[in-house]
C-alpha cells in the first residue's frame, strides 16, 4: 500500500487554501513530525498514525462557553474545537450529536452505584449509532479536499452512516462490505442510493481492497471515511467528552466505561477531556477511564490484564459484531491511558452482554446494541471487581441501536403467553 | 363495554386531588358536556370522544415564550400546555420530542418546492416514533390516577414505546398484541420486561379483548393508554405542532402533510396550532392541512374525494401497517379540519410507498417508516394534482423509523454488485 504524505513545506500538492477551522496540521502521534492538512493518514518517517493539531481558542473560556451553549443543538456547536470550517452548521449534513445523557437511577439501584450513574445515549444520532459523529467531520474534509465520492469498509453500521450523509450533503457513495452480511444490514447502507458493493471475502479482505483502490487511478476523488479521512473522522468522537461534561453542567465525571473496537474513540474521548481542561472549559480534576471488551474479542483486556503494552491479536467470536477488531490499530494507546488514569480493560461473556442488554431496557427503556450490553456488563464486572468505586459519578456510553442487532436478544425473548381472546383465557395464564 | 363517566360535581369516586397542571375537565367533542379529569374516555350522555379542556396561560405571550425556550429539549417544555403536572420534567421519563425539523432542500428541489420544504423527523424519538409522544403523556395521566401497570393493544410499534416508558417510569406492563407478529417487532416490545401477551385473532379481537379487561376486577389498576388514557394520550400530538412553529421561528408553516391512521394526530396538531394562535406564540394566519393515506387503507381519503361527511370502513391491505386503521375513529373530524383549511386528502398505492422512501433517503438520508413513504409520496401527487401550493413553506410528517419496516424496500435494494476482492473485479463491475 502506498503511503501519501506531504510535508509542512511542500505546497505544491494541494494548492487550494484548505479551511478546517483551528485545525493546522497533521501531526505523527509517534515520532511528532507534522504534515500539511490533506487526506493522508500515515507519517512518511516512520509510518506512525495522523492526527490533527490546531489552534485552539485559548483565553477568554467563559466567552466560548457562552459561544458554545448559544450553538446549534448538533455537533457544530463544538465547531471552534473540530476540524471543520467556521460556516460548517449552514452545509448539509446529518447533524448528529447532542445525544441524550440519560440519569439512569434504576440502573444505578441495581448495579449499587449511589455517586451517579449516566448513559451516554448514542442511539438517538440519525442513524442511531456513534457513526454519525465520526462521518459527519469526514463529510467536512472530504469537502474540503475536493473529493466527489464517500467510501468506506464496513460490516454494515459504517456503511449506512456514509450512505445517508453522502446522500444528504451531496456526495455520490460507494461503500465496500463482505458479499454475506445480513439482509437487513444491506437493505439499510443501500437505500440511501449509493453504491454497495460486497466483497468476496471477510472484512479483512475488504479492508485490503480498500487500501488497493486508494492507491489507483481508478479511486481519483474517493474520501475513504475510515481510511485516507482516518484523522479527521476520528476527531468526530472527541464531541462525546465535549457533550458529556457540557451535559454534566461542565464538570468532567469521576469514571467513563468507554467500548473499544478499535480503540480510536476511547482515545478520542481522553483527548477532548484534555483539550476542555486546557481551555479552561471545565475544572482540572483526575477522571479514570475504563474500556469495555467482548470476551470473543479480548485483544486490549488480555494485554492489560497480562501487564503488556503491546496488544496481541484475536480471531474475533462473539455477537459484539460492532466491537469486533482482532487487531485493534489504537490498542497500545488504550492500554497506555487505562494505566495512567488509573482505569482498566475488561471483558465480558457474549451471555453476559444479552443479560446487560435486558438489564439497560428493563430499567431504563433504553435498547441498546451489543456494544451497550458489553459496556453495561463490563460496569457491572468492574463494581464486583472492587475497581470500578459505585461512590463516584460514572459515565457509561451506548453507541448505537438494539433495532440493529436483534438476533442477539431474539432467542431469550418473546411472548410472556399466547392466549384467546377472552378473560378467562387470561385469568388462567396467571399474569394478571 | 362499560362506559365509566363522572360528572364535574360527583367528586367522590377520585377523592384524591388530579394534579394536571392546565388541564381542567375532560369534554365531550360531540355534546360538549363536561367530566372531571378521570381514566374516561366516552361520554355517558352521547357516547362522543372526551378530549382534555384546559385553562390555558393566555396574557403575556413574550413571558410564556420565553419560559418555553428556557425549557428542557424535549417535549416538556410545552408542559404549560398540556395535561401533566408542573413539575414533570423531574418525573422519570423516556423524555421524548424536540426532534429534527430537517430543511430538505434536496427533496424540495425534486418535487419542485420552492417556498421551503421542511421534514419533522419523528424517527429521531426514544424508541424511534411518534408514539413516543403520546405514551408519555399518558404515562403522567397513570400516575395521576394511582395506576401501576401500562396497557395497550398494539400491532407493533406502540408496544415497543409503551414497554420502554413503562420500564423506565417504574410501571409494571402488559401489552397485548396478535400472536402472529414479525419476529422483529416481538423481540423489541418484549425486551423492557414487562409482559407481552399475544392474543389469537387479529387487532380488532386484541382491541376488543383490550376494553372486556377494562371492565373486569382483573384490570383494576391498569391504564390503557390508548383507551381508558386515550383522552390525554392523545394530547401528546400537539407537541408536533409546537415544535413544527417554534423551530420555524414561532411562524406557522403554510401547509402541512401528515398520515392518517385513527386521525387522531391530525385533529390534535390542528388543536395545538389553534392554541398557539389563543395563546398569541405565533401570528394568526392561514394554514392548510393535508392528510395522507395508503390506497390499500383510505377510507378516509375516500369519502373526501366523495364529498361524505361520514367515513366507510374498509379492510385494510397494504404494507403501511402502522397506517392500517379500517375504520378510523377521527375520520368525520379529519374531513372537516381538511376542508374548513383549504387542504386535502389523498392516497398513494404500496409502489408510490416504496418509491417516495426511497425518494426520501436518497435526498435527505432520511431512512423513514412506511408512513414516511405514504406522506412524501401524497405531498409529490398533491402537487402535481395542483391541490399543494409548492411555492408555500410545506411541513411533511415522517412519523417513524425504516428499520422498523425493512421489508418494505427489501425487494427493491440491494448490493450493486458483488466482486472479487481485486482492482479488475471491481474495473469490470462498472461502478468506478
Amino acid at each position: 500500500m502506498a503511503v501519501q504524505s506531504v510535508e509542512v513545506d511542500a505546497s505544491t500538492t494541494n494548492p487550494l487554501p484548505v479551511d478546517l477551522g483551528p485545525a493546522t496540521a497533521l501531526s505523527c502521534r509517534e515520532c511528532g513530525e507534522r504534515f500539511e492538512l490533506g487526506p493522508i493518514f500515515a507519517c512518511s518517517s516512520c509510518f506512525g498514525p495522523l492526527e490533527v493539531a490546531y489552534d485552539l481558542p485559548l483565553g477568554d473560556a467563559d466567552a466560548l462557553r457562552k459561544q458554545i451553549e448559544a450553538g446549534p443543538d448538533n455537533i457544530w456547536r463544538y465547531a471552534p474545537l473540530l476540524p471543520v470550517p467556521a460556516d460548517v452548521a449552514s452545509k448539509p449534513s446529518l447533524n448528529p450529536g447532542f445525544t441524550k445523557l440519560v440519569k439512569a437511577d434504576n440502573l444505578a439501584r441495581e448495579l449499587g452505584v449511589t455517586g451517579g450513574l449516566y448513559v451516554k445515549d448514542d442511539s438517538g444520532n440519525p442513524t442511531h449509532s456513534f457513526k454519525d459523529r465520526v462521518v459527519a467531520i469526514a463529510v467536512e474534509a472530504a469537502r474540503a479536499f475536493g473529493f466527489t465520492t464517500l467510501s468506506c469498509s464496513s460490516t454494515g453500521n459504517l456503511a449506512g452512516a456514509v450512505g445517508a450523509a453522502a446522500a444528504r450533503a451531496g456526495f455520490r457513495s460507494c461503500v465496500f462490505i463482505p458479499h454475506d452480511l445480513e439482509q437487513g444490514k444491506v437493505v439499510m447502507a443501500s437505500v440511501y442510493g449509493g453504491d454497495l458493493v460486497g466483497i468476496e471475502g471477510n472484512y479483512d479482505d475488504v479492508n485490503r481492497f480498500c487500501s488497493e483502490l486508494i492507491g489507483d487511478p481508478l479511486g481519483e476523488g474517493w474520501g475513504f471515511v475510515n481510511v485516507n479521512l482516518r484523522p479527521y473522522y476520528g476527531e468526530g468522537s472527541k464531541t462525546l467528552a465535549y457533550e458529556i461534561c457540557e451535559q454534566l453542567g461542565w464538570e468532567i465525571p469521576d469514571q467513563l466505561v468507554i467500548p473499544i473496537a478499535s480503540g480510536s474513540q476511547l482515545t478520542k474521548i481522553d483527548k477532548g477531556l484534555k483539550e476542555l481542561i486546557a481551555l479552561g472549559l471545565v475544572e482540572d480534576k483526575p477522571y479514570k477511564i475504563f474500556g469495555a471488551q467482548a470476551e470473543g474479542c479480548s485483544p486490549v483486556s488480555a494485554a492489560f490484564k497480562a501487564g503488556h503494552d503491546v496488544v496481541r491479536p484475536q480471531k474475533p467470536n462473539t455477537i459484539a459484531k460492532s466491537l469486533a477488531i482482532g487487531n485493534p490499530a489504537d490498542g497500545p494507546y488504550v492500554l497506555d491511558i487505562a494505566r495512567r488514569t488509573g482505569g482498566a480493560v475488561e471483558d465480558v461473556n457474549d451471555e453476559q452482554v444479552v443479560e446487560s442488554i435486558k438489564l439497560l431496557a428493563e430499567t431504563e427503556g433504553i435498547f441498546a446494541e451489543t456494544a451497550g450490553g458489553v459496556t453495561v456488563g463490563v460496569t457491572k464486572k468492574l463494581i464486583e471487581a472492587g475497581l470500578l468505586d459505585p461512590s463516584l459519578t460514572t459515565v457509561v456510553l451506548n453507541t448505537g441501536d438494539g433495532l440493529k442487532t436483534l438476533e442477539a436478544v431474539a432467542p431469550t425473548t418473546g411472548q410472556s403467553a399466547v392466549i384467546r381472546p377472552n378473560l378467562d383465557s387470561f385469568r388462567e395464564a396467571g399474569l394478571a
